[in-house]
């Protein structure tokens, strides 16, 4: 693929501001990625959002009818509507139209359009949610998977979430040598409950995966791991309390910083700092989701993505396939004779 | 007991700045709250850390020999050390001198000395440790429990943890009508892994505890929830992952915040403001440990506590003592017909 165009299935229905947030994401990734855009949905709200309409004409236009909301339930709504734009993005990479999906809208919604339509990779028992984290130290991000996806996990299955992270840090987010940690209650290899023993040594041995060893909570942040890879459970526990502490500190920040006279004038001043502070504690204006494991790309951007996190979503859809990550995935079950998972 | 004063053994060897801070706040409890206090460590080191060696007199000190360190294994440690002041402070509670127990020393040291003094109460299977975090409502906590003594949790250990959380939330965090949450990664019933389901449904039905529902992540540090019950495997990823977040927002705050000259200038107008920040994001400054289902109260305090956290952990012994948390326990497993665990 490498020398080809990749071409993006954009759904320009999914998220808060669509479609205008998505279709100026799309037109400035066409104009400034080089790669191919097929943007998913309603032609008619997709022209009406549009202030230069022309611009449309570098996209190619795929009709699709509604959408899943975030308060639907995904499966029985992604069977009811064939036409929504997710399914239909979907067909696009099954029908190989496109090679990968970028959606703002349910990300539940996109993990069950791309499994029932793309299946999973060969080698992969279940495919993951992988979310991208902004650490301490600036423009240093960590991958955390998975986030949701499986609330009840096999050892293997976290064994395969390090290798498809490995591979995606390495050749999607450009880590040139990841680092990949297990996250766990205590360094030694004895520490955690029974899955995270059972994985740690699972790790160790698995010459596919840089393990650099166990990551406590106070570690993923830190900016040391480039991969940690946990049970859906858990992560999906971490990515929404991260969330919220975010905005709780940003809250804290507007309630407190303004008190009194020189709180005003000081707050004033310091408008362009705060500025910058929100952005990196802020996590909605950070990376987004990749679903990994799944026989297609897809990257799920989160559901209040303005243009630049459109932008970014497509950016890193182009590296997974200009870097053919899927392909790697699978070289990486045909070559390497994995350890089997005991008690499997 | 309600009548008589409580008498609470501190560690004084216990944390980063002991035995000066400890003291300290020891002394102003004893000043200040109507305690009686034993103090337990190195009487030479005590008074050599002591500015007013005077204000010692109102306290019984109680020898011990040395103490265990932040990095020691804590079982072989406290066998090793049967002197030292944690295991010293246990006995004392044992052999019915003192009501309660507070240290600001090695948590799982603690846990351990007191599974071994003292026991678990009759009808709890597993003891817990319990954390109070600050939530985004000022003056509003929330008790995390577990946060690390049981990685594996069995449905009936969850239920125990709810029942105790109740009771300490009304009589020594002094919640009138607590209301109680199980982490989860959803709303509904049907919603988490296996462990959660199981749990959510023995809530609902266990008439001691005042259940509203799953927490998700998100929604633990909202104000909405008294009590969140976990297993130890995520409660303590989220107990570490809450504190390293706090710090990492405040070193973000102290790079960004001073940057250029009216930076510099806002910050210094700010800075009283940037101190009550400080205080409601730091965990450190917050409330302890509590650990519930030993056979005696314990309160465990920050590693990093001072004065201020030591008399806080001091005032909470109190509390538990003077509203019998434990007979009430008791109570609940004796009258409460508790619903069979299945899978047991």
């Amino acid at each position: 693929m490498g020398a080809t165009r990749a071409r993006i299935a954009v759904d320009a229905m999914g998220g808060d501001h669509a479609p205008a947030e998505v279709v100026t994401g799309a037109i400035r990734a066409k104009a400034e990625l080089g790669v191919d855009i097929l943007l998913v949905g309603d032609p008619d709200q997709i022209y009406a959002a549009t202030p230069q309409p022309g611009n449309l004409d570098q996209l190619e236009l795929v009709p699709a009818e509604g959408t899943i909301a975030m308060d639907e339930e995904p499966l029985s709504s992604l069977r009811r509507k064939p036409k929504a734009s997710i399914n239909v993005a979907m067909d696009l990479v099954k029908r190989k139209r496109a090679d990968a999906v970028v959606s703002a809208g349910h990300s539940g919604a996109a993990m069950a359009a791309a499994l029932l339509r793309l299946g999973r990779l060969k080698g992969i028992d279940r495919p993951a949610i992988g979310a991208v984290f902004p650490t301490v130290i600036a423009d240093k991000s960590v991958l955390i998977l998975d986030v949701g996806a499986n609330v009840d996990c096999r050892p293997k299955f976290l064994e395969q979430f390090a290798v498809m992270g490995t591979i995606y840090s390495r050749y999607v987010l450009g880590v040139e040598q990841p680092t990949i940690g297990l996250l766990n209650i205590g360094e030694e290899s004895s520490k955690g409950n029974d899955l995270a023993v059972r994985v740690h040594q699972m790790l160790q041995e698995n010459p596919a995966v840089p393990f650099i060893g166990n990551a406590e909570g106070r570690d993923v942040l830190s900016g040391q791991f480039d991969v940690v890879v946990c049970d859906g459970f858990v992560g999906n526990v971490l990515l929404k309390f991260a969330e919220a502490v975010g905005e709780a500190v940003l809250n804290i920040l507007r309630e407190e910083l303004p008190q009194g006279l020189r709180g005003k004038a000081g707050t004033m001043m310091l408008k362009p700092n705060l500025r910058r502070i929100k952005q990196r504690v802020d996590h909605a204006e950070h990376g987004g989701a990749l679903l990994l494991g799944v026989a297609g790309i897809a990257v799920i951007s989160h559901g209040s993505s303005q243009a630049p996190s459109i932008f970014n979503a497509i950016r890193l859809a182009k590296e997974a396939v200009d870097h053919e990550v899927l392909q790697r995935i699978q070289a990486q079950y045909q070559k390497v004779a994995m350890p089997a998972a005991d008690g499997e």
